[in-house]
């Protein structure tokens, strides 16, 4: 039996002592170690990890650590919404996001040509520059061949980056495939359909990513999952898994709720019923955001999987 | 200047009074009467109007709810997830799902090869007999031509179905689009990817949808949007309008937060720095369940909207 | 067996009809009806029902349906904190709430002399009209006695009002008691110390309350909870009942969540483990705002219970 | 402008360094890295520093925490529920508590005479014990005089103990008050009313303590809060030092969120509408589980705060 133990502070802690201390002391900091815990086993296990998060999380200064994860071939698959995937290009030639804050007077921003999402405040002219990065690269890609999976499509962007920090440029340099099953919802969308306006055969084939991803593990490899937030880059990296037999282990981060039914709200708990994790001991759900979950959940692992020779970084 | 009234019950109530009664009380029960009062100023003033929702939504008991407001001409489109849309057609085939409840042995139930979502429960065979169903309407699709954008193949999918309380029966009957970004996120996903496979140049066109919700509202016409819960549908609809000069009118039910800087909690004044929300007044955020807020918010509309005879309800 | 049913309007639908439906709907509109239910029961079953609220719901307007439910006699003792009743007393003399929004300017606010609590605006004028109502009636309590239960305290107030819509008012009038734990923490607090200051012998006797609280029930009897938020309201009134055997049933509307192992959060699913609940199936937890939640819960109660003659509305 | 940076590990990064990332990050890292600094000013500044939290934080294991501050003289005046008290008695006496989980079968535990608060168990004997301790101290407590308002009873029970982890038993060697305006909510309540029915001129003085808690400031000292979580707590110490004043430094650590109108949710923002934060720049609302934000604020304020020799860590 395991009690809980008073913590107490001694100068130059460092954050994995930090978070092993949080295991003995009650609500969600318990449920940050158990993560840190089903992590560290996935990967001496040898799972397959499939890494999901959502848009916002790419925006935010997350974006260098999910790459910093494929480069230490901690991650075997990614899948995120599109708005991020831009934001990764957008970020690797130069724009810069601005720290603002939640209370804003959101209709002066807008006069200034700010958008702001939560407390980050980006500027249209971002996104003008990002439609000129964009259309010559999908030219050269429509020259190769017509019909393009969104992850093969993510691997060729990859290839014009040159950015240690940008995922796609991690991604393509690690062969890390990126799924991305709503290729449209985002400024992406927009300028593939003017594209394929002059270019009718041009098409974007999402069923073949369904194949992609379902061959990006076999029935008999253990599978895990790190999913962030919500959103269907959760419940596509599940549905995945699910078809291959099921996850053998879950670290799910979300501020949502299991109250109202949603996937991007479901536990770890509820994932059972699904026979997508198969035992208790292998899944934890953390509440809470993710800007502060994650870093701590991960670095944790990230030691002690350096520290067992399992993760080597280099650097 | 409003103020504050003191609510007391009179035998026999009905919605619409106490939905009235609840612009006076304080907190969530205002914001609930705004977001009425919206929905009614968007069809009065003839906006375009966008239905977004989240699948869990379809296993609920609102499909009726929707597939009535489609029917009753009080929205011009839909956007959502595609599971929500198998479940539509597995409920127009007479499947039950189950009321149960949150806190069950999920082992267990996995065992008795039942899924739980939420406090609803689905059976295992319910998506055995999808997959008999949803095969033949594919190789009829097939047949007509090898490549389809999804609101297409929705909309013939909807001919195939006999059921007043079915969302794609109402939404081909009344020449309502649906629109789902991310048409292979769900056991949809598998069987087209199984279809591909023998029919390699069969082929989902979701740039071509792009171009569809784009021109499913022009620059001049009035745009509105009522969008429970979160996810790609809300973010979706958001952005089609966005290009299209921007939405006059916004709702949004949600349990999501605005402080993880998510789309899904992003609220309306949020909207207002992306150039969508032009004016206060015609907006309205209100946080908790759909199954609770939704019937409140839209019965009373619909109430108004009757009396004022710009809803006919024939029956 | 129960089924999801396909929720459709039907013009003119009353609230109970609603709710009624909504038990067949998902997620929380069947804990909703749950929680509908469990209050039924705990009435015609003749258990004593303890009522707890938070002080924003006094500043709300359901004080008014707080006051009705004693006048019929739904409820047989209260507990709550001495925010909202300060706020009784002043509305009671005509004070006025206004209703305003979320998003202002603070800062401008505090500088018109306003206080906003949500979305309500509460004027500092208000405040001071209080100091000169209270302080007279302190002096002449105290010239009854010196040492004054805060239970018994209220009820000397209620006398001195002459207002329907008033908690205080309806409790004194049917011998309801008020129990309010932590009596000096508001506006209230400062008026006692200084009358304390210049009247030594004044006391308020809390540990006195205790024992009013307990014998407010007995071992024997069946004993009921409606807790509306959370607070020590809700704890206290769960002590008081455990230390008398322990509730029958048990009803929480809150928007707090358990995650965090707060008493405002923990659930009936929790209350069991203290023994606080004995069965499942008298208890319902409803996430959601109170002021949109409850009288939708407490509407459908009355009107069954007023048709089934237990409760008697004569106006 | 400060701009987003993307975070990468590096392997032994201490809390300090994260923490200061975070602040680059985005979403509620940015509040919390906020956060650190309002509270590093307030310290420097020579405010008067007021620390609030709720009875299930001391049932975690932040208890050793919080003694911890009181030692290091980090605060003047602790503002708590009578629950966690009892559990700093309980546990300065050797009992133990169990880390569980939240998922648990709570009427089995019930039977094991196991009390559940989130995911951390109780024992029924821990409770009993408590009362053969409790009950010696009222007794000499009464000798001395009859009537103590509860800082000053709580200040005679730091003497009983020997713990260097215990908040009472700090409190008491380092004058620093503890007030709990509801002190017979719990246990201590019970034990404090069987004691008066045989000792009926035994008094707990609670508006002596209203008196207290002003005096334990002057309107011209500066002013700051750390809040965790809501409850009385959080109103108690606002309403102290809004009647001195007003505070000058505002933290806020809560999951509870301001839509619904509670004190327990409402933010620094409200805050200023009550004239009780005097300038946004000194203030900071984090959302989140404090059992995670709060080790990472105060351990990055304590770190900065040794270094520049403001606070002195003997050990």
């Amino acid at each position: 039996m395991k009690f809980v133990k008073d913590f107490t502070w001694k100068p130059g802690m460092n954050v994995n002592t930090l978070v092993g201390n949080m295991g003995n002391i009650g609500f969600q900091s318990i449920e940050l170690n158990n993560a840190v815990e089903s992590i560290v086993k996935m990967k001496k296990d040898g799972a397959k990890i499939y890494l999901t998060f959502t848009s916002n999380m790419v925006t935010s200064g997350l974006r260098g650590f999910f790459a910093q994860l494929i480069k230490l071939n901690m991650v075997d698959a990614i899948v995120t919404t599109v708005g991020g995937l831009e934001e990764d290009i957008m970020k690797a030639h130069g724009e810069e996001f601005i720290i603002g804050n939640f209370a804003t007077d959101d209709i002066e921003l807008n006069e200034k040509g700010i958008n702001r999402v939560g407390n980050l405040f980006i500027k249209n002219e971002s996104y003008s520059r990002f439609e000129d990065l964009i259309n010559p690269i999908i030219k050269d890609i429509y020259k190769k061949k017509n019909r393009w999976a969104p992850s093969e499509l993510f691997n060729e962007i990859g290839k014009t980056l040159n950015d240690e920090n940008s995922i796609l440029y991690q991604a393509t340099k690690n062969k890390v495939p990126i799924f991305c099953p709503a290729i449209t919802d985002g400024a992406f969308g927009f300028h593939l359909f003017m594209f394929q306006q002059n270019n009718p055969d041009f098409v974007i084939d999402v069923v073949k990513d369904f194949q992609n991803i379902l061959l990006s593990t076999s029935h008999d490899e253990k599978k895990g999952i790190i999913s962030l937030g919500g959103s269907i880059s959760k419940h596509h990296a599940i549905l995945a898994c699910l078809l291959n037999g099921g996850l053998d282990y879950a670290v799910y981060l979300t501020t949502a709720r299991h109250t109202s039914g949603s996937m991007s709200g479901a536990t770890t708990d509820e994932a059972k019923s699904w026979g997508k994790i198969k035992d208790a001991s292998d899944a934890a759900t953390v509440i809470g955001d993710v800007s502060i979950t994650f870093p701590l959940v991960m670095i944790s692992a990230l030691e002690k999987l350096t520290e067992q020779g399992i993760i080597k970084n280099d650097e």
